[in-house]
């Protein structure tokens, strides 16, 4: 295993789909905190929420006054959910930097979550791209469910191609793989990737992956080892599966950078700045994160002989 | 990355490195049960416990009454820590398959650990393998910290050689790389492996993570690309590490066991059956345990459209 990634680029999606799973509605002010946080820790892309119906998903009904908040006085580029045109007319409005359109890759999916089909869901961008185009800003395509529906079970890889074939079709430079119910596995992640490089070789892919069943950063193993540089992921493994009540949620922000540093992969982000950050949303939140080095701190924190009573065994 | 590794071998380690760093004491009634139930899950190693001093881990001052309850009539090698003669006269005394013996890396965490220097350590070890020898029982050998130190930080990879080389000498087949407080890391694990190999090829290696700080499935990854089979894992990811005590514990073998048969790696374990036993541990120790997939269920469990409300995004 020789990773040929030196560099990697991180999406910080902890205020949109980490808190759109929470049952404590945050802040905006809260949000907004964290947010100009996260810029600090040198995040250079952040999907800061949605601009969904407030019914759907109240967590994220401030979407507009969470963005006007923000510091934009930097190179960030502030993306955000869109399902359809009146979302993005409100995403344009916030002036935002990149709209993210979504689907599924299965049906039933698609219809519980958006409550139309695939091929609608496609018609609908049409009408967002015309929008997005006129005023310069760039779309970007999600695919949800991509490596397993939990209704369908199993995704077809060439539904990931069909998918993806259509979303460069409507201009878009990438689309990102997201593994909504944390069903992505080792060998699954490998065999998406390489059908959608072999038949679309200039389309970037993003991996967006929940821990769900444990082998998340295992998956970016795998992710980087075919040399996929984008990366999504929540400050303090937030973001849960209405699938799986009890799973935890997204890859942790912390612990991915902290796996990437020591592989010696740069992804310009400062740890103790991240850490402070899940620490301050595990504050808000008022349960214990599953973020893991949020907890244990630094690998080389050094302790004394009279810090530890001791431990036997290994 | 092409994993080599058609088939591995576990060692279930729950009820002696996971019980040990609990605060509550088990019963010995639950620890045979649940060793009984491991048995039936289809494990072929076990390691059930220590004969450490009682007051040392007073949690498994009853290892020699669960062995004598576990039920022996099966091919399960049971195997246990030892820490020096003592430990060995009672280890025998049971009955159990092979000797485990013990030592640090680094000096300052041998030092507190066992009271004593790495060569008193490989010296008293001499008298354990004498005995064992005279009763036809091997004796494996286990090298904690060899990722990290927490007094000393890195751990050189000549010093895991050092060791290994001794165990060799003193007859053992295999050593086992313990990552007794998480701070193996994807790099680190592959130098460690490929200096062992380099100069010991023919001593087995055994992989024994921690997930203190999220990456001990990454880690399991690296080991199978540089053709490990043996790995250590608890069941439910309990055991702690006295230097995070926020932090989680050893690789949860249920998550561990779920990546492999979605690698296609055979483990000979039912992974439904380890399911049960990791619930069962939980209402033991009365907390929810660190372990994924005992909470997400299996993967290609499928819901009814009505199961779920939605969950907009991906």
């Amino acid at each position: 295993m020789d990773f040929g990634v030196k560099e990697v680029v991180l999406t910080e999606v902890g205020t949109r789909d980490g808190f759109q799973s929470e049952k404590k509605i945050v802040s905006t002010n809260d949000k907004i905190m964290l947010i100009n946080d996260l810029v600090k820790a040198g995040f250079q892309r952040i999907e800061f929420s949605s601009f969904v119906s407030p019914k759907a998903i109240p967590q994220l009904a401030d979407a507009a006054e969470v963005i006007k908040g923000v510091d934009r006085n930097n190179d960030v580029k502030f993306t955000a959910l869109v399902p359809n045109l009146r979302g993005a007319i409100r995403a344009l409005e916030c002036q935002i930097d990149e709209i993210v359109v979504f689907l599924s890759a299965s049906e039933s999916h698609n219809q519980k979550n958006l409550n139309r089909s695939i091929h609608e869901s496609l018609t609908g961008f049409e009408e967002v791209v015309k929008l997005a185009n006129d005023n310069n800003i760039p779309v970007h395509g999600d695919i949800s469910t991509a490596f397993g529906c939990p209704f369908e079970g199993n995704v077809q890889y060439k539904k990931l191609v069909e998918i993806s074939k259509q979303y460069k079709a409507l201009g878009f430079k990438g689309v990102t793989l997201g593994d909504t119910t944390g069903m992505a596995t080792p060998p699954i992640v490998k065999a998406a990737i390489r059908e959608i490089q072999d038949n679309i070789p200039d389309l970037d892919i993003t991996l967006h992956f929940h821990n769900t069943r444990g082998v998340g950063l295992a998956n970016v193993l795998i992710g980087l080892n075919e040399g996929i540089y984008l990366y999504e992921s929540c400050f303090g493994g937030i973001g849960g599966c209405p699938f799986a009540p009890d799973a935890t949620g997204n890859i942790c922000s912390e612990d991915l950078v902290y796996m990437m540093n020591e592989m010696n992969i740069k992804t310009g982000i400062n740890i103790n700045h991240l850490i402070k950050i899940a620490k301050k949303a595990e504050k808000i939140l008022e349960y214990k994160l599953p973020g893991q080095v949020m907890h244990a701190g630094e690998r080389l924190k050094k302790y004394s002989l009279e810090d530890v009573k001791t431990a036997k065994g290994n």
